[in-house]
């Protein structure tokens, strides 16, 4: 066996078994994928339950980064995806394509990665597809994902149910995952152990829904566009939240990347991290639960939503250390290409 | 806004959200998609229904070709691979992992084109992701398409329900998909009307299954590698099938294609055919069935399945015309890059 990808592994025919089977299913073995029909079936849902579906194409640069590379990547941010809708995970697809001459070692790398964080969050790859496109068509690898998972029909998470008076609460730090793959693409080397805090979140989220039932609004992981983002696209109608800047959860080297860079830490990309909007009184609660989970360890309450008919520009208001407000908008013109 | 895609356009930001209104939800607006979270909520399956879950990635070059695109083609390739398992589809997701400098008119013609191919197949795109390579780092466009379908809890399509005396019915002519689009890339010009048979496949499938329940024994469709790799794959333990070769349907195009560039049909893609494996006495009856719909009524019944001690290379066995026997092996050593 050649040890690059060839064009003949996109074939369909021998080489694509071959490649399947010595590389893909060894280590991402289970009885749906191994079967290798067009499709994969699952068991039938629970009463009272409905299936949710998501979909993310994974291009970040470089493949593997400090906390985590493209596979592990792939895997919780579809999880993450279904979670935030309520659901837990039933079954993850994988999408490969392939640059021609991509080393085997590096997609036998990320493939075990895949399997590593699929066990680590008890879902199986039961379905995928391979392609190989030729030298210099694509970077190395493109994954894409996509999930089902089984939402309880009465779960209604949904941004019109944000209220005044609604506490938002944060998982835990910002930007660790922007800053790690845009020093690495900067060539920038960061003292300290930052790394990508790419993770799982379905865990988190079912026990604040088990916890808070319907007093759980809505919940995003704030990923590509941050936290900022987020805030703006959830609220609107006069509902702002303000947000002191001294209580932002923010690790030293991200806030001084992000000062020597010209960032703002509510804009950078989270591969880790919930944000739940709860019924304002629960907080605590909410608060309690999350910080209970190691994912949630380093949880904050960022504020309550007011109302504020003045808001013009922007719903996420920020109070400065100096005690001045300033407007924070959706994310604009910043080009941040392949952060995930 | 600008005429081309923008690095800017993956950043999830204002920029994205632009995109997506203006290019992508006014051409699939649906209300699961607008609503733009991170999971599309599907209704409840009936009771004794179970998910099917598929998943495919395009790349095919050129983007566009006789017959249709690569948005038609996303659209009807998964909608066949979810067919093939007997479910019938629910919902799709679109992935979309675009280049930097894609003209925006081409990337909504796709568009469009996904638009119309889901509204003629009853199926909607419900959930998407978009992401933005720099220039050089992929090709034009590449895209994902995952689906859920519904599948009955006792029906049992599988290789392992095989048997002599089955019946291998092919639903239409070989080839018409690979030729259109090798002819493209080796810059050919073939006379005639060819065109890829990229088709939805979804209405054939669940006619069969209600006329034959439980004597469809397994369905595939025949995309890379072709029916020779599909007969392969699916036979085994001494069971062959012999093919008259000049039962085989193939237009005249096709076999000319063929002669000229050394190719043999029975390894060329299909984008729009099924091949159905069903109880022996039954083979007129589903032959009736496929021939009574458009997108059947070129359905031969290949051959029945015997059993052949002596099969070693193969399990598929052509008789030529001029009486010989030639074995016909899964497709092997055949670098067809970006056929789909």
């Amino acid at each position: 066996m050649s040890d690059t990808v060839l064009l003949d592994h996109g074939s369909g025919g021998l080489a694509s078994r071959k490649l399947l089977e010595e590389v893909i299913y060894s280590r991402l073995g289970n009885p749906a994928l191994a079967e290798g029909g067009d499709s994969a079936l699952l068991a039938e849902l629970p009463p009272g339950f409905r299936p949710a579906f998501t979909t993310d194409s994974y291009v970040v640069d470089p493949l593997f980064f400090p906390g985590g590379d493209i596979g592990k990547l792939a895997v919780h941010g579809t999880i993450n995806d279904l979670a935030m809708a309520g659901a837990q995970p039933l079954a993850l697809s994988l999408g490969l394509i392939l640059e021609e001459g991509l080393e085997l070692e590096t997609l036998a790398r990320i493939i075990d990665s895949i399997g590593t964080a699929c066990r680590e969050a008890g879902i199986n790859i039961v379905t995928g597809d391979t392609k190989v496109v030729p030298r210099g068509k694509a970077d190395k690898i493109f994954i894409n994902t996509s999930g089902i998972g089984a939402v309880a029909s009465n779960c209604v998470l949904s941004p019109a149910r944000i209220r005044e008076g609604d506490a938002v609460l944060l998982s835990g730090t910002l930007g660790d995952h922007g800053i790690t793959i845009m020093t690495r693409q900067a060539g920038m080397e960061l003292q300290g152990d930052l790394q990508s805090d790419t993770r799982p979140l379905h865990r988190l989220s079912a026990a604040l829904l088990k916890k808070l039932g319907g007093d759980v609004h809505v919940m995003r992981d704030p990923t590509r566009g941050g936290v900022a983002t987020v805030i703006n696209e959830l609220l609107g109608g006069g509902l702002a939240l303000e947000v002191e800047e001294t209580a932002l959860p923010v690790r030293p080297q991200v806030q001084a990347a992000c000062e020597l860079l010209g960032l703002e830490p509510l804009y950078l990309a989270n591969e880790g991290k919930m944000l739940a909007v709860v019924q304002g009184e629960r907080a605590d609660e909410a608060l309690a639960v999350l910080r209970s989970l190691p994912e949630g360890e380093e949880a904050v309450i960022l504020g309550h939503i007011h109302r504020e008919e003045k808001v013009r520009t922007a719903s996420l208001i920020l109070r400065t250390f100096t005690g001045g407000r300033r407007m924070v908008a959706p994310l604009q013109g910043m080009a941040l290409p392949r952060i995930c």
